[in-house]
C-alpha cells in the first residue's frame, strides 16, 4: 500500500476512535490519550498523525461531514438524474438529524465541535466556515426552486434556509427520547410540504418524501 | 439569615460557577475540582452542598430551567392580563435562544446537560422529564389558541409544538456567528405569523412582537 493512502487511512482510524469517544463516552472525555488509547495506539503514535488536539479534532469534524454529504448523496443517486429540490432539502435536513447509527455518530460528532467552538478560535472559525458553506448549498437549492416555479416567490430565500437549518433542534427531542425518530420526520415534512406549497409542490400536506439510509 | 435559607444560597453560588466553567471553559472542564475553585472554595466545601457531580450538574440545571422561566415571565408581565399566544410562545422560545448575556449563559448550561444526558442515565431521565414538561406547556398555548380561534383548527397541536420547539436549532448558528440574533428573531416571526395566519392572528408577515430582555 503506498505511504500516502497507509497515512489517510490511519488518520480516519483515529478520526473515528473519536466519534466512538464522542458518542460512548462524551466529550468530557475527548482528549488525546484516550483517544489513542480507542485506536489501539500509544500517544507517541497519535502524536506523529495529529500534532494537536485541535488538529485531531477538525479532520475528525471534516471526516464527519464529507460522510453526512456522501450519504446524502447517496440517497440523491436513488432519486435520478433531476431530484425534486424538495427531496433534496428533505435528504439534507435527514442526513443531519440522529435518525440513525452513522447519522447519530456524525451529529454527536458535530454537536461536540460546536461546544469546542465556543472555547477555541480555531474550530470557532472552522465550525463557522464549515456552517456558512452548507448553508449556502441549502440557500443555492432554495432560490433555485424559486427560479424553477417551486417555491412561492414570495418567499424569502435567506429566512427560508434559516427556518429550515433551525429544524436541526429536532436533535434534542430526539436524542432525550420527547419524540421519536419518525414523528421528526413527519413535522418536516410538514414544514416542507409548507414550503413547497401551492406554487409546484407536487406533494400534499403530511406526505412522505424519500426515506433516509435507514430509520432506528 | 437562617440556616436553610444559607445553604440554598451557597449552591446557588455554586450553579453559577458551574455555569461560568460551562460559559467561559467548556464541559471538558466540568470536574467538580474546577468548579469548586471557580466558587472560591475547597473540594471538600463542595462536596458538603453536592454529594456528587450528577447532583450538582442537575441542581445548576434546574437553576438554569428556573431562570429561564423567570424571563419569560416577566417578559409577559409587561403584556398584561391575558397576552396574545403568539406573544407568549415567541418570549418563550426567544428565551430559549442565546441572544443576550442571560440566555447564553442558560442555553450553554442546557447544551452541556444534553451531552451529558447522552452518558448517563440518570441525567438523561432529569433532562427528558424536563422537556417532556416543557413541552406539554408549549402544546397547551398551542391547543388553547386554537380553541379560542388564534390558530386554525386544521393545525396538529403536536407537530405544531415539535415543530415551534426544533427552532431552538438557531442556537448553533448564532453561537457561531452565522446568523445574527436580530435575523433568528426576525425568522422565528415569519414562523409565528404563518401558525397564526388568516385564523385570529394580530400581525401581519415580518412583523415584531415582544422583544426579550435584552438583545446582544
Amino acid at each position: 500500500m503506498p505511504k500516502q493512502v497507509d497515512h489517510r487511512e490511519r488518520r480516519e482510524a483515529i478520526a473515528r476512535a473519536l466519534w466512538r469517544v464522542v458518542e460512548q463516552r462524551g466529550v468530557a472525555q475527548l482528549t488525546m490519550r484516550v483517544v489513542a488509547q480507542e485506536a489501539g495506539m500509544s500517544l507517541g503514535q497519535l502524536q506523529h498523525y495529529f500534532a494537536s488536539r485541535t488538529a485531531m479534532l477538525t479532520f475528525a469534524m471534516d471526516l464527519a461531514s464529507e460522510q453526512t454529504s456522501a450519504r446524502v448523496h447517496r440517497g440523491l443517486d436513488k432519486l435520478g438524474d433531476r431530484p425534486h429540490p424538495r427531496d433534496v432539502l428533505r435528504l439534507t435536513l435527514a442526513e443531519m438529524l440522529p435518525l440513525h447509527a452513522d447519522a447519530r455518530a456524525t451529529s454527536r460528532m458535530s454537536a461536540a465541535y460546536v461546544l469546542e467552538a465556543l472555547h477555541d478560535e480555531a474550530v470557532h472559525e472552522q465550525a463557522r466556515r464549515g456552517l456558512v458553506q452548507g448553508r449556502a448549498l441549502v440557500e443555492q437549492v432554495i432560490r433555485q426552486a424559486i427560479t424553477d416555479g417551486h417555491i412561492d416567490p414570495g418567499r424569502d430565500p435567506g429566512t427560508e434556509t434559516d427556518l429550515l437549518l433551525a429544524l436541526t433542534g429536532f436533535t434534542t427531542l430526539i436524542e432525550l427520547g420527547v419524540i421519536g425518530p419518525r414523528d421528526a420526520l413527519a413535522a418536516v415534512d410538514v414544514h416542507l410540504d409548507r414550503l413547497f406549497g401551492s406554487a409546484g409542490g407536487r406533494t400534499a400536506e403530511g406526505s412522505a418524501g424519500p426515506v433516509p439510509e435507514r430509520l432506528t
